[in-house]
């Protein structure tokens, strides 16, 4: 399994001059926990997610409205590529404790979005499939059986 | 395993008369994504999560500490109590898309915080363990071996 079959099939992206609450809007509308911020030329350029609502915005006393995105975003931002397998997304998001993880090109272009919600499911299920097979394996075709 | 032992070490409550504000810098405080409601009695009277401040706070133009944590939580709260298994926990969360499920006693006095991720991670750590167990079962001392 590569990284973007898993990936959220919606994913909500702003621009660096958006602001905060259209990131929080386009988060409600897509029910997802971050967006990426990317260029003209669809570059991730940071992420900004619910946690950093809580962090920086929230207690502020300043309208989201009034708040570009790129003053906000975290940036540079850690990212999957095609080739990264889950257990290597799983592990850098469990070490940076990273809810969240871009997936791009060679280029730097954005192709999804991976929740570490979505990554561990998709490990549990790995898990599962290996074990039923090996338990028949076990039950059934074992060695010697 | 039982759901006790996965729940989050420190769990962030506020009181009913609280204000958005303090719910929000519980959260921070405790690297929290949500706070318990509970009474003088610590019967938990609702849930507030950051997904509430981004769906009902953060776009609404008012001031958190404007705000009464009893006009915006949820409530009734879904709970696990001690006996609630993994299995059972996660399969209320993922069906009714709960990141965080109150774990409370007979009297419904909170003992503790379930969030979606230490469900995942633990339940993944037991597929893997069973795993490892029949893996070197099948190798080692199969049927016949």
């Amino acid at each position: 399994m590569k990284v973007l079959d898993i990936c959220d099939p919606e994913f909500a992206t702003v621009k660096p001059e958006s602001s905060v609450a259209e990131a929080i809007q386009r988060m409600n509308d897509l029910h997802v926990g971050a967006v990426a911020v990317v260029d003209s030329e669809k570059r991730v350029a940071g992420i900004f997610t619910e946690r950093d609502v809580l962090k920086k915005v929230a207690l502020s006393g300043r309208a989201p409205a009034t708040i570009k995105i790129d003053e906000v975003m975290t940036t540079p931002v850690e990212m999957a590529t095609r080739e990264t397998t889950l257990g290597e997304a799983l592990e850098v998001m469990v070490e940076q404790h990273f809810r969240h993880l871009p997936v791009a090109d060679d280029n730097g272009r954005l192709l999804g979005m991976l929740s570490i919600r979505h990554v561990l499911q998709a490990h549990c299920d790995d898990l599962s499939h290996e074990l039923d097979a090996l338990e028949s394996y076990a039950s059934n075709d074992g060695p010697g059986g």
